[in-house]
């Protein structure tokens, strides 16, 4: 399944967090935008960048917008963004609630001065806590939690002598899956949900901090990957240094860090919490070539994301790794849809098949999901058109069966494929010579001793949920 | 003195609002579409509108942007606004907070579901309101004062049966100037503040209901104007009628009308309390000439507002009117200003002097207000180049000394021609051969019984006031 | 009748020129622009600027678009013009040809050089030149007149020794309106048809000479208007003075200047061919007055054209002026039209009567002309709904009765109200009092002695004509 | 080298075209944006579609702009483009060019009715012919050389029965490489030089027939390919069938085809006069291998065209394939790219290295080209800071040597690294530990027996050339 289907029918991140405090005071604008392009793959509905000068007035300057990050920037606005301390975020929205008033950071003004916040993730108690802030007299401009989070990150710091503090206690309240930046008047602050479910991790450069949802955008900013927030870890950037609050982590057998991270959502030249997430896909492809082998000439992977599974498949059976597709990087967020009669067709302006390298072969074909089955089944036909004599699926991750409620956007029951039918009944619909999914109890390889949430295969989600999508609550 | 040189230079309202409430059921954002069209005299920087459907969903929609109404808005998106109560707002700002966040109608989620304000005016107690409400946990995301309003309407809502007495119970924490148009999921309200410091009134056409800051709106809508709100009167509109609370009202004596509105504020089709325009200008005018008679060969009136009082002035003194400049009105946001060194035949830009009607003329020109004192001048030299024998100014304001603490944009002191030089000085700088402004013991003539704040002429504030300028605080 | 309903609906100039030339070598895009800006009432669908570098690499940098002046420029585009020598262009069009692709002015490439065209007016032999050009191996990229005049210099231009021979040239071979505004590499040419039926004039400022539609835009720009450039004239300006031929000059009584710019197209503040369009509508006010006196109680002006004919009325008539409209001048190119079911009201968005001044009162409303009588009729409508107890409408011209092969967009007959009707028949279709048009044997007073083209009310052309429309055979 | 690289400093195609002519009728324009979307890659300068109604009216509409595809086009102004026979264009462009007039399709009017003509290449004698034309009455509106094709087809087409035969009659003239996509009111003509210097292939689905650059883009709208338009051959296309034009035609020996249209230009999933380009990198590869073996751990390509010439070296020498980088695919026409302090970061935001693939390791790093040997000398160092133990470079190409004078866009020589170093100094100055260029009597492997041009590599040119760079003559 190639990427553009996935924005606009399948699976989403809900948003990627970058931030950036030069110690030296320094403009900072420029390198969040670096970073949040690295980041773009995780969210490309909207996007923000707020700044604050720790050594001037100490007040927040944001710009925010919807549209890709190099749509919404531009050198003007991003020379007019002053500030030594940074906080950037890019989000991925459905529909419903794409609401410019919806793009982040949040910025708030509160008794103790600015708040920028950036926030990936769901909060599975959002509906309580709203209403009980609303009745304690708070009013909601935005349908995000950031929101929430940002109440309460507020009325804590009344009582509290410390930003961090404030958060901490936050945390305490608020429940489900969050990465947080959050940049203060003096203060760059990163925190992690208990479970880890959400990634961050901390960089450097000369005397730049970072804070990034991946590794990969602290590379792409030329800086010096530090290492991994830790679940539950509060961690804070001043001028006077950096500190850890670690009393809000839980045992790591209880970590729950999303493996979905690994198999689709992040990008293949990070590494999520130590793990290298192009090993974790080389593994997974090696655990399919143990589970389902098969007689073949060449495996190929669906670009991007099931391309490294495709060498692992390769490496661990012996069969030749071979490039069958051509994936058009011009299709844009404003790419004119074909229209239902021309849909066939539309998979072929995305992905062509290349025909010299799959006719006359027997192809193993791997993909990272089937969310609908409709992709799936067309490239199979075209690979079957362009003299591919057989084609059997693999696919780096379990089926789908249950939803997820910590902010990845899984389509309802009734649209998964797997949620209906068997592995054979989907075979048959696609059209594949054989298909095997990633066995749930493999994925523990990909990771290694990681504590990981499987839920959303497995239903055994790491903490109580509300049992329904509150997800659109208050679009 | 011309409107674009106001727009960029000097006076600046505030802003207009507008309402709309459709009992039957129907659309109503093309109506406060040109509704605010109308208003938009009063904000040129940003615009917005927020759509109910008090039939369906009772959620609000709203799209709001920095520009002209036509800017802003297009077929597309007023075909997205689905609603049949609505709530608009034009914005006047100075380029510091000019930012999209603080476009209007503020719309907020709260515990009795969605509300939309807009208002027009400043508090004066906003500081200590602010300060207040983050000691009890509220955050703040824009730096306009409708969001304290907003908080305590939401505040007081949790204590009362009624969205009216909460906007009552809100009314009696907030100082200041107001008028505000609120729609609830259900209802439409309009209050304005005690002193009646900001126009608002009541139309109708049909079944539907109208707000709005000024008569002219209601005209333009093919409405029918019923009557002015009442200075702190609360009005209510529902399906099962309309209802009004006057609790908060003052003792008319007390009652302040911004005196402004009448000199240049509102357009001159407009009647606002009672008091018509037009024919307050007419009488500006005629006080003028019995003030400061002259023996001159026409009298003209510098467009769009020095218009009418020419007209007055000409009536009275029984010199000629005629028509000595030319307006060229496609001069829009976007113009380029021309450089520094171009300046002077900027005017000319704008204004053209039609050298057939005033050559070898004795010249009375009246214009409503002089604020640096170039713009005059320039229009004077021109004058004289087209042939002109004598120009005598005549201001239908008296001189501007003391800041407007209710949402008139006045330069500082230091930029105030007349807060620094006698008339005759003024005279001589800009070149008149004579100059008379308005005496203040005259004002009263324009209005009739109409209790009215003219502070920044006399210093004479009808509530008290920060005593400095806090309209900027939170930007 | 006001500018908006002629733009969309009824009668429409085709064009305003203007060039500017600094000998010193100085840039003049800004210049032109502030021109084009005082030209804009002559055509607000497209504009462009061409601009050389004289004393450079003498190559043409230009910039089109479709847009209002201060739509299509910005201070970046017009600080990239960089040149000493500019044409501008301002364009009304029908929307069959406003395509992109027929902005102005028109820049070539010819075996000279480079050569920037603005044109103002139609070719009534444009059909049988294409074809001929055609037929000598000419291709067409625009469907504008010019392209035609261009190919005929560019061919001269291979015969000739000086460009200005070249134009002369053409001119033997072009046939009806045209006002010329030409860079070459290092001259500017202006040139008029010998019918001078659309106008152009000199202007100057220091060492920078002006062509312009119109004196106003001379006004505009800071320069001193020098003299008309005569009907059949050539004026060409080099750095080594400014040289005039006219030998293709036709007798004065021959020539027709277009009545129609007098009447309404020109601007109030502009001279043309010396006769002052102020003094020249006070003159049809004051002829209305004579052969349509009334008895009444103000005379009132239809906002902007009819203003100064009523001034006229007012003046002849001893019936005091005044002014009964507020003009909506934030209607722009975008605005959004009411639907059909909103139209009446739409004249209220546009124009809105002050109550004030109407109520009970026995008006004249003087206006320019009446096209399909709709908008007549809802302004009457809207002055009696106010008050007036009767309105005697004066046109300040004749009615329409033929069409307009010289570029001024008149629509076809069948929509003429004048066309099919009687005056008393119209009088009671728009619901007037009384109604009386301008008398075709007075037109000669308001220009004097000058040569005019009233073809368009007598059917009296001043040459041959195609005898049906031309004006779009080639969109 | 990559991509983005490559559009802003090195070495760019001319164009794209594209066109579609339905005989049932319908429209086709969403089919050309499209068939342009697939040859973006082509050209993402500008570009523009031009469509036909050949059962109605038979003129022209067409829409283009600056900017990719998906940006210039939305849903409306693709619905507006009514035709069944459509035309398209995507343009490469140096600055100097880029401007909006320059876009294609050209669409002229002449004798014979509306003609579009796409271009693809550029001519050798361009500038005598445009002077011969000028001499006899041409003027020119645009830069490009298709202006002086579209002239010597209108010319020719004055006396010949067919189009087809202008067409013919116009090749004899024009020199150089092209390949033209026309279309007439009622014809579709493809036409390509005699050498084929420019692809052309004709595709069909249904009843509608194709033409297009490369067979990908028949694919990408479901269309079959029928065959490559020869060199010299004219085809067209009528609701009477295709006919073929071959008498321009020249022995297959001294047929040229554009080598680098293999090496980088052409999509990989392409076939081009029967040479599958997938096909001849791997071929490419392979003989790299011969030439250059090393002992290595691991071979990696640089994306996107280096890694199919990579995947052939592995193959030859049996040194493992692997993905060593992962290109951000976001980057767009409106990146802003940092400034030259963080210049060599700027690598990492488009090409980032994925540590765990190449840490200890002995790499193969194949690429297309060196053009400057900056971005080469930033990948390999990235690579070493990631681990790599050395960097063995392999290039596809031989060193550029020579300019192209047949649209491909090379830098000066004074920009070449190949012109003033020896293979060891560069080797030495990107940091390479070896380093390979394909050598020049290899490149007839890639191909088989067609005839092909090596001119840039070689200086031998297939027709007699200019001497000096006529690209940009007329901007």
């Amino acid at each position: 399944m190639n990427k553009f289907e996935k924005v606009t029918t399948g699976l989403g991140e809900e948003c990627g967090v970058f931030g950036a405090y030069n110690m030296d005071g320094g403009d900072v604008a420029s390198t969040v935008y670096y970073g949040l392009f690295a980041l773009q793959h995780r969210g490309q509905e909207s996007c923000g960048i707020a700044v604050t000068d720790t050594y001037g007035e100490r007040k927040v300057h944001s710009k925010k917008g919807v549209g890709l990050v190099n749509e919404v920037f531009d050198a003007e606005s991003l020379e007019s963004l002053k500030g030594n301390l940074g906080v950037g975020h890019v989000r991925y929205s459905t529909a419903g609630a794409s609401k410019a008033e919806n793009a982040m950071p949040l910025v708030i003004n509160y008794v103790k001065g600015t708040l920028a916040i950036a926030h990936n993730g769901n909060l599975t108690n959002a509906v309580e806590l709203r209403h009980e802030l609303e009745y304690t007299g708070a009013i909601f401009q935005t349908t995000i939690d950031s929101e929430v989070i940002a109440y309460h990150i507020a009325r804590e710091r009344l009582k509290t002598r410390k930003a961090e503090d404030a958060v901490k206690n936050a945390m305490k309240k608020i429940k489900g899956a969050y990465a947080l930046v959050v940049s203060s008047p003096r203060k760059m602050i990163g925190a992690r949900d208990p479970f880890g479910l959400k990634p961050l991790c901390i960089g450097k450069r000369d005397n730049t901090w970072f804070l990034a949802s991946e590794s990969c955008a602290i590379a792409a900013v030329g800086g010096e990957f530090v290492r991994d927030v830790k679940p539950g870890e509060i961690v804070s950037f001043t001028k006077h240094g950096v500190s850890s609050d670690m009393s809000m982590t839980i045992s790591p057998e209880k970590q729950a860090r999303c493996i979905f991270e690994y198999i689709y959502f992040a990008r293949m030249d990070s590494v999520i919490d130590e793990v290298n997430v192009y090993h974790s896909r080389i593994i997974a492809g090696k655990a399919l070539a143990k589970s389902y082998p098969v007689e073949a000439d060449l495996v190929v992977g669906v670009p991007d994301s099931g391309l490294v599974a495709a060498k692992g498949y390769s490496e661990e059976s012996g069969i030749p790794y071979g490039m069958a597709f051509h994936k058009n990087s011009y299709v844009g967020r404003t790419f004119i849809k074909p229209k239902q009669s021309e849909r066939e067709s539309s998979v072929k302006i995305k992905l062509n098949v290349i025909g010299e390298v799959v006719k006359g072969k027997r192809i193993v074909m791997v993909d990272d999901s089937i969310v609908r089955g409709t992709t799936c089944a067309n490239i199979i036909r075209m690979l079957k058109s362009a003299g591919a004599t057989e084609v059997h699926v693999r696919i780096s991750s379990p089926p789908f069966l249950y939803p997820c409620y910590f902010g990845t956007d899984v389509p309802s029951n009734e649209q998964l494929i797997a949620h209906s039918h068997t592995t054979e009944e989907i075979r048959e619909m696609i059209g594949a010579d054989s298909l095997g999914y990633m066995e749930i109890e493999k994925l523990k390889e990909m990771v290694g001793d990681l504590g990981y949430c499987d839920a959303c295969f497995t239903g055994n989600y790491p903490m109580e949920v509300p049992g329904k999508d509150i997800s659109h609550a208050f679009d």
